[in-house]
């Protein structure tokens, strides 16, 4: 046995779950494919995660890192490859090695699905934004586009709109995939419906100014200001190492959990937003820890509450 | 209406409640019979809340108040005295006033049961701890005292031995309330067990330095070092107000939540350590996170996941 526990992503539920981990006594390592902070580090200005008021989403990472590291170095830039079952746990294969484990913690998280059209990257945390909890309240009073058309992105334009914003939902096709009591919510809350058109390019200088737009139709284009605009086209949560050892996810392809952050197999365990719901940084933390804690019920240790 | 939403208690997860909430645009009150920070403002040292690698309780409490201040002023020293349901929400009436809300959010924590003896209240923090999942760290290879004969007590004990901890478990009668697994895992880790023992003060300089052991059935006295103790003699979460609304409890006395934080009555939310499990900053402002954003559902509004 290498190590007690394997924490596999180190988002902010990958940093507490190493550092509660720690804590409490289980030699851990943790493993990342990039660098520590996951998404966390293409946020300009976070400023929901409560005791920083405003910091960029780097600076947090930065800090998170060096908390992380009082307890343990996180091996960063090691993708894992794969993760088997053994007699009394887990091998886990990286691009530098493998490691024998008696648990394990996926914190690998979601990608959002992208556009892929010109200036979405440039902009993206400068006017662009996949997630409307995050970042709505930067818009407030303000103009913004959500480009998509499923319960996702109703619910995201409800969402900014009842924080006073004038919202545009723009949708490639002539009706939404959205349910209907969606539908009828944008409606009566004044969102605005574009249908039938898509995005050609986000333009600006420093941050999103304007969106150049096509009808599908008429092939026709034309910009429009912008002050910001939510991608809510797909999210996708990196479950491909949590299938293979047979991890059940739910309805939406997320990984299913219990109060503890268990999953079915005994001795995996998933926190952050690769078990979906809010979403949050102080979510994902709070379920890293959680994570951590609950591990030590397969460690011959005391769980402690 | 007063206010859509009232969050009653500003800890953190009230003040993570207060911050998440304005920022989904629900007018809300944040009500505190006290100061911001909760129990959390006497904790000298903090060193697991993610992005906090070491920091005092009173600071974390006066940065969670500037935090929660850039949304919303909180009502400090304002005791709720008694809420009740109304045609369509809540009245809630403290020492200064009475408000109309349409939902609530309780967060009034829970309140450890102490030995009330001499030296317990002035080493609080200074080598006296309520939570060992919080503190253990700090003693780590030292010698600590944990008073107690419960199962709390018996898994505190536990958590800390784990850690390479010298643990002694000091009981009043003789023999432990703890289940028979504890009691043998106990024994089997090696946790010394003082029964027929009681404290009659705690004793030291700047901190903790020792212990005044009284022997229940020769009245024998005598003085122990320890660098620290872990008093564990119970837990009363603060629920009184919330059992006059009909809310739910667990089986521990705790308030029954959902995944969203939803009690079994509509409209009325809780987070942090009012329902129990681990208990720790970082969960209990998720919690309070999670109820704000939850809240949304019963105030005409988007739910925003």
């Amino acid at each position: 046995m290498d190590y007690e526990l394997a924490v596999i992503g180190a988002g902010p539920a990958g940093v507490a779950a190493g550092i509660y981990a720690i804590r409490a006594g289980i030699s851990t390592i943790v493993i990342e494919e990039k660098m520590v902070g996951g998404q966390i580090v293409i946020s300009p200005w976070i400023e929901n995660y409560p005791g920083y008021e405003n910091i960029s989403g780097m600076e947090l990472a930065e800090i998170f890192k060096n908390h992380l590291k009082k307890y343990v170095e996180p091996h960063e830039l090691e993708p894992v490859k794969d993760i088997s079952k053994t007699e009394d746990g887990f091998e886990v294969g990286t691009s530098k090695g493998k490691y024998e484990v008696k648990a394990v913690i996926f914190a690998t998280g979601a990608t959002y699905r992208m556009l892929n059209v010109p200036g979405e990257k440039k902009f993206s945390g400068k006017g662009i934004s996949f997630c409307a909890t995050c970042d709505g309240f930067f818009f407030k009073d303000k103009k913004v586009a959500v480009i998509g058309g499923g319960n996702a992105a109703a619910i995201e334009a409800l969402y900014l709109k009842n924080l006073g914003i004038d919202v545009h939902l723009i949708h490639r096709r002539d009706q939404l995939r959205a349910e209907k009591t969606y539908q009828e919510e944008l409606e009566r809350k004044g969102v605005h419906i574009v249908y039938n058109t898509v995005v050609c390019c986000f333009n600006g200088d420093q941050k999103l100014e304007s969106i150049e737009l096509k009808d599908v139709n008429s092939e026709e284009r034309r910009t429009e200001e912008f002050n910001g605009a939510f991608v809510s086209v797909g999210l996708v949560p990196n479950t491909e190492l949590a299938k293979d050892l047979g991890v059940n996810l739910n309805d939406n392809g997320y990984i299913k959990v219990d109060d503890f952050q268990r999953t079915n197999v005994k001795g995996v365990y998933a926190a952050g937003d690769i078990t979906g719901g809010a979403r949050q940084i102080v979510t994902s933390c709070a379920q890293g820890a959680q994570a951590a804690l609950a591990s030590t019920e397969v460690l011959g240790k005391q769980y402690p509450f």
